[in-house]
């Protein structure tokens, strides 16, 4: 069982119109909303391949309420831990006209420090069924910042291997506990290391403690800077869809390959098929299975030289 | 007892931010909602003003329990009636720098014709409480385009005044009950009527069975149209604020005096400065009761010529 765990869970919701005007009345033709954060994206992939996952973290007020109605409509095993601030909305405004969406991001619930000692009872106890654990997303306000530092380290006391996704000062937080893998994308890995070249940033980060780096460069696929080499690995051809979840598509398939055991150069096309198969999907968290067939051994993986000669 | 109808609620979420950008992620730096619609907003002002009111009307899933649980909070009477269908949300965003609003308003329910038969059960045994009926707002799917008409005969059974806060068909359909008042908005006296002229056509509603016809008129004031003569009320200067929720006020103030059975100018004085205490609140249903007391002997109120010649 791989155990995802998402501090700031959120209720995303998506409202989809004709043409978003600015400062009038909009009227949405669709509103849907779903469970998200990015640890509950990687468990519903992880779900969609058949794979058994459990999501954890944190949820309250009718919001919670709300996501974990979702967890369980979604089939997904909900082993959130309530607290007493309401959990944060998210609301992505699509506009048909020019396909490209608008996000309101809510800042979360305050976490009780007595909160944060019962969710370390909580994920201990989570630990005894894990093979592999995900941190995934931003830290809610009340929680520690080196929170997924202490997450790792009490992971590794049970010899599990830990996938760290997140960026800042959560992220150079959690290198100190040396977890075996970190996955900023090209933004995140910029804005962590305030180095430019997303290779020169990667080497970085494993130098203060990641075992591994996968960074995910949007169309020009990942980079992996791993012990056993270093690689760079994209799809046959541009994708065209929505990006939001391709990189948790990438946690859920290299967490997988963790856990088995594959080859670098195997995972990392799992990587990029599942991230191509999360972006054909609307979606965030949902994957095309058949986009994700049928690019599987088309994707490319090749030694790491310059990303300057990259397609 | 003033009973406000408001069939199709809504949770209102305001989301503030320093400078809306569409097409990016957007983060708000203050979170606040509350039950909304336009008959819980009349109930909110006549509270305030230490009246007694009660407010039903249809809420449904969790974020119907949101709208109840802020009902109890701001000390309203909740005589809503559950609903299976999910209760709508509105997002109102609003931008610090351009000081300027985007809302986004979901659709809403579709209602059942079981829920829609026990909803009338429910406003009749309601009814036997009240001293007059507010019927505010638009008309959920599934309910049908003549609710009002239905709501406005019931309440004339028990010889209760009504007063109808609507548009377009459900405004129309009204009118054959031939409700005491109606007040729409300039933008709506035109949309119901296909007449650009306020008085033109605010005369053609008390023609097709409105008893009197008040139109507000934004910073002009409002117009009556009553069995008792014409007037123009309007305030001693051009106000600055949230003109969203005016509207409710001044129907609250309608009410009470249609109820207290106060002269026209008295009452209609009391709707302009009380719509003036509501621009001058922040929040939709929220009024500023030293804004009220201030303007309230500063009112015009003068017999109605033509609007040309107005302020």
């Amino acid at each position: 069982m791989i155990l995802t765990v998402t501090l700031n869970t959120a209720l995303d919701i998506t409202h989809s119109l004709a043409a978003l005007r600015p400062f009038a009345a909009n009227r949405p033709h669709t509103v849907a909303q779903r469970a998200g954060g990015k640890g509950v994206n990687v468990s519903r992939v992880l779900h969609a391949l058949g794979q058994e996952t459990e999501a954890t973290g944190l949820v309250g007020g009718l919001t919670g309420v709300a996501v974990r109605g979702d967890l369980e409509a979604s089939g997904l095993t909900d082993r959130m831990l309530r607290i007493d601030a309401e959990t944060r909305r998210t609301v992505a405004v699509v506009d048909d006209g020019v396909g490209d969406t608008t996000t309101l991001l809510e800042p979360g619930p305050v976490v009780g420090p007595q909160e944060w000692t019962a969710f370390l009872e909580h994920f201990e106890a989570l630990l005894r069924g894990a093979a592999a654990v995900v941190l995934s997303g931003s830290l809610p306000r009340g929680v520690p910042s080196d929170a997924y530092a202490v997450l790792v380290r009490m992971a590794h006391d049970h010899d599990l291997p830990t996938v760290v996704d997140t960026e800042g000062e959560a992220l150079r937080a959690a290198l100190t506990a040396r977890p075996e893998l970190v996955k900023p994308n090209q933004d995140e890995l910029a804005a962590t290391t305030g180095l430019t070249d997303p290779v020169a940033a990667a080497r970085s980060l494993r130098a203060d403690g990641a075992g591994t780096v996968v960074a995910s460069l949007g169309a020009r696929g990942l980079i992996a800077l791993t012990p056993q080499g270093d690689w760079h690995a994209y799809p046959p051809r541009r994708l065209i869809g929505n990006p939001t979840g391709a990189g948790d598509a990438a946690v859920a398939a290299l967490a997988l390959g963790m856990v088995a055991g594959t080859p670098w150069r195997e995972r990392l096309a799992e990587a990029v098929a599942l991230s191509a198969a999360a972006v054909a999907a609307p979606l965030a968290g949902d994957v095309d299975l058949a986009v994700h067939r049928r690019l599987r051994p088309l994707v490319h993986v090749e030694p790491l030289r310059s990303l300057t000669a990259c397609p």
